[in-house]
């Protein structure tokens, strides 16, 4: 069966964001670290409509990622970094202009009701009013036999390991401490599921750490 | 010169201790899980008196650290899980018995002053009353051209980071979520030091990540 799988960025101390987040600074302070390894790499450059770019380990690596993804679950703090209606959203067009690097169906959990945003390149957002496994069961149907992505935030993927319907964490651990922001894995108290490590892939910029959730049903 | 590295073993969710800590439970609920890749280790059950134990990786990476650590710092809460005067602690003596596994001099953070209290098999735990700079200066003079060990726990790493006093770290990442308890790093803030990641070790059992600290002095 395709399987669903978290993919994201952490610092050593545990954020996904930094301190302070705001429209300007996305990613809250210092946050833009955590992605460094990511925007020199041939295979993020070319969906991006930049040529070049770095191959080896973490290009591989993610081009492994964009190749099995079918579909892609994203909350709605990561796609606009907003809430509440949609009206009053002020980058109710996400951060990814006309063409966005998705490539694939993208299924954005939120509280208001949308129709779905059709970009160039495969891309279209769809908007799921009606919770994580609704989100979830249509992202699997979207993507086939292709696996389903969890691009974050991290309230959606505690949600989403809480509930036992993760099966693999791909954490990017950044060798930065960010010293406070938004917490990957927060207090998961006794939701916390068994882990299983699967692989490491290594390079100067990121750890690449692989984790096969041990959800027990 | 010699280095001052802290040596700690911390879940994917950022924890070195679980919730609920006793003294019946001093790692806390789940808490144990961190420490399973050691116990089986060939140089871990030597130094506690066990015949065997498993080589390869992290049994390598083990009897490095003990080769490499001419004295050890760590906490008032590490040595005994109490705290206030020695005379109320039950758990003065510490949890190692007669022979504990350090065979170097370990200085120990508190605010109550003691005697020395030697150890078969070259342990003697000192008693540091005047501070963390101090308990450095004095592991330093007692290691001399060896490297001093920081063992933990995480509020005394937290204040050696925050003080620019580390050199590296030596961050032993168990594929566990404990959902709670002692968080490593807790909230830096602005005094979270750059870092450089200099080597990972991997195993099935546990990711060794190994950091310079960038103290910018």
């Amino acid at each position: 069966m395709a399987k669903f799988f978290l993919e994201i960025s952490m610092s050593l101390d545990g954020f996904v964001a930094g301190p302070n987040i705001t429209l300007e600074q996305p990613l809250g302070e210092g946050g833009e670290q955590l992605h460094e390894w990511v925007l020199p790499l041939a295979s993020w450059r070319g969906p991006h409509g930049l040529e070049g770019g770095e191959t080896g380990p973490d290009d591989d690596l993610m081009r492994e990622t964009l190749a099995r993804a079918g579909a892609v679950v994203m909350g709605r703090h990561m796609f606009s970094g907003g809430e509440g209606p949609w009206a009053d959203d002020p980058n109710a067009d996400a951060w990814w202009g006309d063409d966005p690097p998705f490539h694939s169906p993208v299924f954005v959990l939120t509280h208001h009701e949308r129709e779905p945003v059709v970009k160039r390149g495969g891309t279209t957002f769809h908007f799921v009013t009606d919770g994580i496994q609704s989100a979830l069961e249509q992202a699997r149907a979207a993507a086939g036999d292709q696996d389903v992505q969890l691009s974050g935030g991290a309230s959606v993927a505690q949600q989403y390991l809480g509930a036992g319907l993760l099966d693999e964490l791909n954490i990017h651990v950044a060798p930065v401490l960010l010293g406070g922001g938004v917490s990957l894995f927060g207090q998961l108290g006794t939701d916390a599921p068994g882990l299983k490590l699967t692989r490491v892939v290594e390079s100067p910029a990121v750890t690449h750490l692989r984790y096969e959730v041990a959800n027990g049903r």
